[in-house]
């Protein structure tokens, strides 16, 4: 090991922030020598990660998820616990104003000694930003950070990307006028084990109460058991029966198969996506005149399938 | 081409229903030279398809599924249209009974002139058996069957690739008492643009009328405007309502772009199918270990992924 791995190791293991964020950097990189060195730094924190709450929190903008992190945050480390916030955000760079890229969001939180916030990685692509964020989770747990919530704003598969690095996915969504329910994405349902109907607070609270009872009694008619809860990160209501929701959950999981299936799953993942880019990549210059004669019906897509994969080059 | 290939076209196009059964055998086989052949044929055949009704029907078992086709497959021959069942069912060849496997179960229908009855292919993968049933439907539309019915029984993932083939998806469900519907399973509520609650009859009926107006609240509440009707294979109340909402829908489709993405989505999936079944191929000699390596700590999933893409041989 080399004396810079030496000191990323030693600073991170001694719950260092400094070093706890170079890490996270290093992890974020996409420069060849970076990789190598971010690999070998992992490989030396892998045991002493893994003892974390992994939480997954999603909602639409607006559902009010850094005031319920900031809240929630805040009661955990007055109990005693030390809270990890990372973020999934395959928009961060596109849209300029990531999620928790503006640390005045959470300002109680950032100023917190116990709690660790880092924004969603700008890496672009949504595979790649969910890798940085589960290495980050890593370097995080190593640290010390014995629970680790994930946000993510509803953006394409972002929600399932956290969904397969969590231990527990909790939903925050919104009552509003009308019939119908605020922040719920098709297909982000199924993934939540936990929802919360947020901003149960003054004149919303009867709404947000019935909201969830409903939204329950549509759930369960789709034979789903999901509890549906209210809470309001405003005032607090409701945050600790949230959390022993959580807490719950985890329990009748079994968390150690849950993980190695997400550890194995994880890496055949990676394995394809890469093989997939090269495929793309190299049947680039043909794909167009291909697709084409499919749509024209001069060739099946078996035998297109057949043309695609005769250019592709290892 | 060849005379046998002749043969084939010439049959196909006249609708002779022993080359058209021919024909699907021929796609469904997987010899190499049968290969060859069954592509050529369907280059031939592809100018002369794509003028059906293309419609998914799927619901558990106990859902009422043959009955509800017989049923509306009869309706729609006295109307004049000319009517192909498939089915994908993956599970045929293991359960021994496969869907449509018994052409007892449909014996009116059977014996239509303008009726084309096909049972599921057994080529046991769920790809296998969705590429033969595609391609089959390019054999029955060629052969002037205007309306393709496609079956499938709810195994893994066989709803989504039934969906992916057709126009229109029509999901079949039951009352039950209590407070649940029967045969809804997980993601496959968002795959349906239409929903009958079917065996609407005799003493069942208010029961069927109170689950559809409570499944139509929830999707309502959820966001989703899927259509949700009664129906009765037995008696045949309801199913001309079911079959307007299914030509309804796709009124208000963009079809010609909607078979475009099909298609076009269809040649990577077998491109991407094949390219992966080569990776686990090439690397199931390492997998096992790698996979310990990865749950032991000793190998990140990132450098676990770059070993398994180290054995792959195309």
């Amino acid at each position: 090991m080399t004396a810079a791995m030496e000191d990323y190791l030693h600073g991170v293991l001694s719950g260092n922030r400094r070093w706890i964020a170079r890490a996270i950097t290093l992890v974020e990189s996409t420069r060849a020598d970076h990789r190598d060195a971010a690999q070998r730094l992992l490989v030396e924190l892998t045991p002493h990660a893994g003892a974390a709450r992994r939480v997954g929190i999603s909602g639409v903008p607006g559902a009010g998820k850094s005031t319920f992190i900031e809240a929630l945050g805040t009661r955990l480390t007055a109990a005693g616990h030390r809270v990890a916030v990372l973020a999934v955000d395959p928009s961060s760079r596109r849209s300029g104003g990531s999620i928790l890229g503006d640390k005045t969001r959470m300002a109680r939180l950032s100023a917190d000694p116990r709690a660790f916030i880092r924004p969603s990685p700008t890496a672009g692509t949504l595979g790649g930003v969910a890798k940085a964020t589960r290495e980050a989770m890593v370097v995080v747990e190593a640290a010390g950070y014995d629970v680790v919530l994930v946000e993510t704003v509803g953006v394409g598969q972002s929600e399932t990307a956290v969904a397969d690095m969590v231990d527990t996915f909790l939903l925050l969504t919104l009552a509003r006028t009308g019939d119908q329910l605020q922040g719920i994405k098709k297909g982000v349902l199924e993934l939540a084990d936990v929802i919360a109907v947020n901003k149960a607070d003054g004149e919303h609270e009867t709404a947000a109460r019935r909201a969830a009872r409903e939204l329950s009694g549509a759930l369960r008619l789709l034979h789903s058991d999901t509890p549906v809860l209210t809470c309001s990160g405003l005032t607090g209501a409701g945050l600790d029966e949230v959390w022993a929701k959580v807490v719950r959950h985890q329990e009748g999981l079994d968390l150690a198969g849950k993980r190695s299936r997400q550890q194995v799953e994880w890496t055949w993942s990676l394995a394809r996506d890469r093989l997939l880019t090269r495929l793309r990549d190299s049947a680039a210059p043909v794909a167009g005149e291909i697709e084409r004669q499919v749509l024209d019906g001069t060739l099946t897509p078996s035998l297109a399938a057949d043309r695609l994969l005769a250019a592709f080059r290892p």
